[in-house]
């Protein structure tokens, strides 16, 4: 199992099918477990998946349609039924926050979990997490509608060989890492001297929305691009009149952005083989996993980079 | 496929599991379909029942409890996703009007579905549907919670031999049932000398509650009673603390209301086995049916009467 990968609860829009569930699907980023569009029954869908309704730690709505959000009750009560007592982030656009209020509060429940609320107004920088920048962007769909992208800083990779002929070890590495600079028997030793440049990695997820810039632009060189493509290209009319994509359509964004891999989800009910959908962005990019409920997708390793030239 | 049916749609009580949809019942009773206690899946589980949402004709919620609402915005927005432009009558505890008000408006949704509310304000008789009169009973759970019972008026059965002796067919008959009498060549025929009293049948619905005389005077005497169990005789304190039942409860209150079958569902996750539960009851009470998810559970008949004796 890798510590950075994408879990599919539901691939289906507007209904759920015998074979999908509603839209739903878990971010699993080292520390951080980050919940998209919960619709409804994504706390079974959880359970289906083996992902604990305790371990998320942000939720991110894109926008208030019924099948991106209507899992939100379930989730929010069971959190707090399994005692959940660290506060939960929860970012979505401002403009529905007499949805997230009624949503928040649907039914009885007993116990409570905090909720910390993040409405986002306007394209930027949303929040920073301790390993994770979230940034929105503006899509183009029938309501408000952000896009999220998460971004990792930038960061070194210590080189056992450099560390070892400098002669550090043990804690020494742990305050290189923190101060940048260490003293070993009277030396100074920078971390530069002994680390190569680590970029950080990416990762995107665009519904719902017509054909944008704010699409490629969020999806940006990510190493991980979820992307909706509820119909096919014999369907573009419709994709264009509902504000939705193709699968041809994320294809092309996740090529002109330069992503590294593309996941397809949020199909159609009229289409039941996802097959379909990967053949036609495929005709644009060659990474694509189109799709099934409860799949796990992992975000692709960094790419090892050439050896490290020794000075 | 009878026409008086229970339709399963799931059987879990709080959480749902691998095996067991958060609850909901669906009752087919000739034109009438009624919802009761949609929990978060609802919508689903009818597409995996073969149920289409857009049949229902009322829902009835005991009360407002995550596990027995949080399917209700789904519902209705597939509803008037699917052109439902008939009213649909919703019943609920008058105490939980605030919640009713979210969860008919969760999130963003296109269309308009007519729903009339009915809020329960105490025991009695609610609403008189063209075939069957709906009674509520208050319960005893944590919050304000009412069991239902389904009543069918009294009529009468056509004996087709007593017609044929007096020579009434084609519209006579529906003139006869309708009106109490027709004339046939110039003699008057009373529907008393050609029919034969046929009584109503009843249904019962029972959750979430302790053991109380009001689940037993919502039972009595009905064809079908559903009754929750959410747990079994070794848990009888648990059940008492969360206000719930066992199954051995479930069994004496059908065995007390002098029901024909008992349908057992709501079953605590601690039990993946609802033989379990069957077995408990049925030492209490004969015809027990213990509840899986899609399960479709009949009405049993009514009994046949005694040939008429000819007068």
């Amino acid at each position: 199992m890798s510590n950075r990968e994408l879990v599919v609860l539901g691939t289906s829009s507007q209904v759920p099918t015998r074979e999908r569930a509603h839209h739903g699907a878990v971010l699993r980023w080292d520390d951080e477990v980050v919940l998209f569009d919960p619709g409804e029954g994504t706390q079974r869908q959880l359970t289906l998946a083996g992902v604990s309704a305790a371990s998320i730690t942000r939720i991110c709505l894109t926008h208030l349609h019924g099948d991106h959000c209507l899992g939100l009750p379930g989730i929010l009560q069971r959190m707090a039924l399994d005692g959940v007592d660290r506060p939960v982030d929860l970012y979505f656009p401002a403009s529905g926050q007499e949805y997230v209020d009624r949503l928040r509060h649907a039914s009885a429940a007993r116990g409570a979990l905090v909720v910390r609320e993040h409405p986002v107004r306007g394209d930027g920088l949303v929040d920073t997490w301790p390993a994770l920048a979230l940034h929105a962007r503006a899509l183009d769909h029938r309501v408000e509608t952000y896009g999220w992208r998460l971004e990792e800083p930038d960061g070194r990779r210590m080189l056992p060989e450099a560390l070892a002929a400098h002669g550090i070890e043990g804690p020494d590495i742990g305050r290189l890492a923190r101060d940048g600079v260490v003293h070993v028997e009277g030396r100074r030793v920078a971390v530069e001297e002994v680390s190569e440049p680590r970029p950080g990695q990416s990762f995107a997820f665009v519904m719902d929305t017509r054909r944008c810039e704010a699409a490629v632009e969020l999806a940006r060189d990510v190493d991980l691009l979820v992307c909706e493509s509820t119909y096919l290209t014999s369907e573009e009319d419709l994709a264009d009149s509902y504000a939705h994509l193709t699968a041809a359509q994320a294809g092309q964004i996740a090529a002109a952005a330069g992503a590294r891999r593309l996941v397809l989800t949020h199909y159609s009910q009229r289409h039941s083989d996802e097959v379909l959908f990967a053949e036609e962005a495929r005709r644009h990019f060659p990474d694509v996993h189109a799709a099934r409920d409860l799949d796990r997708v992992p975000v692709p390793p960094r790419e090892v980079p050439e050896p490290h030239p020794r000075r």
